[in-house]
C-alpha cells in the first residue's frame, strides 16, 4: 500500500459491470491512490467520474498495467486471457470477473463469505465466480456448515443485465415495439454470437450462454462446476436450469437442497441464515415478505425467503434466493475480494 | 345428443378463460345445438359472437341451467360452489375450471391424455385441473407409463393471464408507467384480495394464490395434490415453487424428475415424448430449439424440450415444459373433457 491507498485499474470501465465496480469502489471507500480506467479501443477517450475527479478512459494494453497493484477485469474472457497475465507480469493482482480462469486449478475462485482463505494460494489471478453461482453459495454456505449439503437442484430466473448493456437496451426496445404494435427483431439474446435470437420482452428464454455437449448450457455448467470448486465439494450433487427473463436487474433462484442432518426444521434454517454474512432473510409468508428482484436492485445483499421443508423428504428444503446480479453477482464481490486481499495483507 | 348437437352453457363467458372456451368450441367444431353465455350480473347484457351468431350474456342463476346438457364453468370458485350443483340438479354435466371441487373425492379431476377413464365415475361434476398442473402431467405421463415416476421437483414461470384480464392490464399499465418514468401502483398481483400488492413489470413474484400453513402457497399445493390425484399416485414425491412473471400468456416449468428405471437416456425420453398425445417435442440444442411462452401462445400443445440427464443421478432427468395457460391449461382441456364425455357416451 502506498501512503494513501492502492494503484487500481478497472478494465472494461465503460461496461455495465465496470461502471458498477467504480461505483462500488467509491461507496465502500476502497483506498484508491491512483486509478486507471481501461477499455477497448472503441470506448477509449470517453470520460468517467470517480470520487469527484474526471478520468479519461484509455485503451487497455500490456503497458497500461505498469505500476498497477490491483486490476479489476470485466471486459470479456478474451481480454482477460490476453491481458491478465500481462498485468500479473507487471506486479498487479488481477481480480477477474470473466469465466477465463475460473476452472483453472491454479486460480482461486472466491466468494469471501464462503472461501476467503483460498485467496492465500493465489498466483496473481483471482477469479470472480458467475453471478448466479455467487448468490447461491452465499445462501447455501451457512446451511452446508451446520447441516451438511448433499444435493442442489436450482432453476434460475435471470435478468437481462447479466448479458450486458446491449441486452438491457434490447429488452426496452422490444417492450416499446410491442406496445406500438410493431414487429420485434431480436439481435442480442439469448447469445449475441449465436445463430438465432429470440424475443425477450414478455418471454422466458431457457438458454443462457451456448450449449455444451451434454445438453446443459455453459451457464448451467458454470453453476454446477463453480459451486463444487468454491465449496470444495467435488462430490456435491448439483444441477441447474438457467432461464433468461424480461427483468432488468436481479437474478432469482428456486433452489431445492438436501442436507445430511435430517432433524432440522424451517425455523432452524431461518436461524442459520438470519445472522449469516452477506445474507438478508426476507421470509414471512403471513406478511407476504419474500425476496423479489425489483426490491433487491441496488443492494449488495443476498436475499433469502420462501424457505419450506419438503413435504416428502425430511432432509429436503426449498429456498428462493434473489440478489442484484451486477452487485454481489459481479462488481460488489470483485471489490470484496480486493478488500479481503488488503485485510489478509496479500497485496 | 339432440339432433344436431348439445345444449351448452359457458359460465364466466366474458372472462379471459370463458372467451377462450367459446373460441375453442368453435375451433374444435364441438357440436353445439344451443348455447347459453352466462356471467355475473355485472357483465350481463353484453354481446358475444359465436359461430357467426350474436348472443346476449345473461346473469347466471339456478334456472339458467334448465335444459342445459354440458355446462363449462370458469367464473371463480364461489360461483361454481353455488351454481354447479344447481346445474347438475337440472340434468347438466358440469366441467368446472375452478378449484372448488378438484380435491373432492367424488369428483374426477381429468386431463384426457392422462386419465380419461376417470370420467366414467363422475357424479355430475368434473373438475378441470390447475393450468400449471395440466401441462406438467401431460409431459410426465408418457414417462411415468414407461419408466415409472418417483419424484418431481418443479419450479414454475407463470404468465399473468393466469390471474385474469385485470392482471394482464396491470402488467401493461405498469410497463407503460415505468417507460414514462412514473410511479407504479400495484393493485392486483400477486393476489387481488391480499393485503400487499407488488409490481409485476420487470419483476418476479414468488407468490401465486395465498399461503397455506406449511409455507407453500395454494398454487403450489394444487400442483402437488392434483398431480397425485390425476396420476393415481398418492405416494409420488412432488414439490413445487410457483412464480409469477411479466409474461402475458404461456406458463413455463423447469421440472426435475426421478424415475424407477435407471437404464434410460435422454434419447429414450425424446422417443417417449415425440409421439405422446398432446405433446410436441421441441428439443434440439444444436439448432437452439426449445419451448418458449412467446412461441406457445395460441397453440393447444404442451411443448417439451431442454431434456437432460442429471449429471449425478442416473435416474434423474430435467425438462422444460411450456404451454398456453389459457388453452391446454384451461379452455382447451375443458372442451377436451366435453369431447371425451361425448366419445365415451357419458352425456
Amino acid at each position: 500500500m502506498s501512503q494513501n491507498g492502492y494503484h487500481v485499474a478497472v478494465v472494461g470501465a465503460t461496461g455495465a459491470v465496470g461502471q458498477q465496480m467504480l461505483r462500488t469502489l467509491e461507496e465502500k471507500n476502497f483506498p484508491v491512490s491512483k486509478l486507471k480506467v481501461l477499455s477497448s479501443a472503441r470506448s477509449a477517450g470517453s470520460k468517467i467520474q470517480f470520487n469527484g475527479t474526471e478520468y479519461t478512459v484509455e485503451e487497455a494494453t500490456p503497458e497500461s498495467f505498469e505500476g498497477v497493484q490491483i486490476a479489476l477485469f470485466s471486459a470479456g474472457g478474451s481480454v482477460s486471457k490476453a491481458l491478465a497475465p500481462e498485468a500479473v507480469k507487471r506486479g498487479a493482482i488481477v481480480v477477474d470477473n470473466t469465466s477465463a480462469f475460473r476452472m483453472d486449478e491454479t486460480v482461486p475462485l472466491v466468494v469471501p463469505e464462503v472461501n476467503e482463505e483460498d485467496l492465500k494460494s493465489h498466483n496473481g489471478i483471482i477469479a470472480n465466480p458467475n453471478c448466479s453461482t455467487i448468490q447461491m453459495v452465499v445462501a447455501l454456505e451457512p446451511i452446508r456448515q451446520a447441516l451438511g449439503l448433499t444435493k442442489v437442484v436450482v432453476s434460475t430466473y435471470q435478468a437481462v443485465s447479466g448479458a450486458g448493456q446491449a441486452a438491457i437496451e434490447e429488452l426496452h426496445r422490444q417492450t416499446k415495439e410491442i406496445a406500438e404494435g410493431n414487429t420485434v427483431e431480436p439481435s442480442i439474446l439469448p447469445v449475441k454470437s449465436a445463430e438465432k435470437h429470440y424475443q425477450i420482452a414478455y418471454n422466458a428464454i431457457p438458454q443462457i450462454d451456448v450449449f455444451t455437449e451434454n445438453g446443459f448450457t455453459y451457464e448451467e455448467m458454470k453453476m454446477i462446476n463453480e459451486t463444487k470448486k468454491i465449496m470444495h465439494m467435488p462430490e456435491l450433487h448439483v444441477s441447474a436450469t438457467c432461464v433468461r427473463l424480461p427483468v432488468v436487474t436481479g437474478h432469482s433462484e428456486s433452489v431445492y437442497i438436501e442436507v445430511e442432518d435430517t432433524s432440522k426444521s424451517v425455523d432452524d434454517i431461518r436461524v442459520l441464515l438470519s445472522g449469516a454474512p452477506g445474507v438478508t432473510l426476507q421470509d414471512n409468508p403471513a406478511e407476504q415478505l419474500y425476496p423479489m428482484p425489483a426490491l433487491a436492485e441496488g443492494k449488495p445483499d443476498v436475499f433469502v425467503g420462501r424457505i419450506r421443508q419438503d413435504l416428502d423428504a425430511p432432509n429436503g428444503f426449498h429456498l428462493w434466493v434473489v440478489s442484484d446480479n451486477l452487485l454481489k453477482g459481479a462488481a460488489w464481490n470483485s471489490v470484496q475480494i480486493a478488500e479481503s486481499l488488503v485485510k489478509l495483507k496479500l497485496v
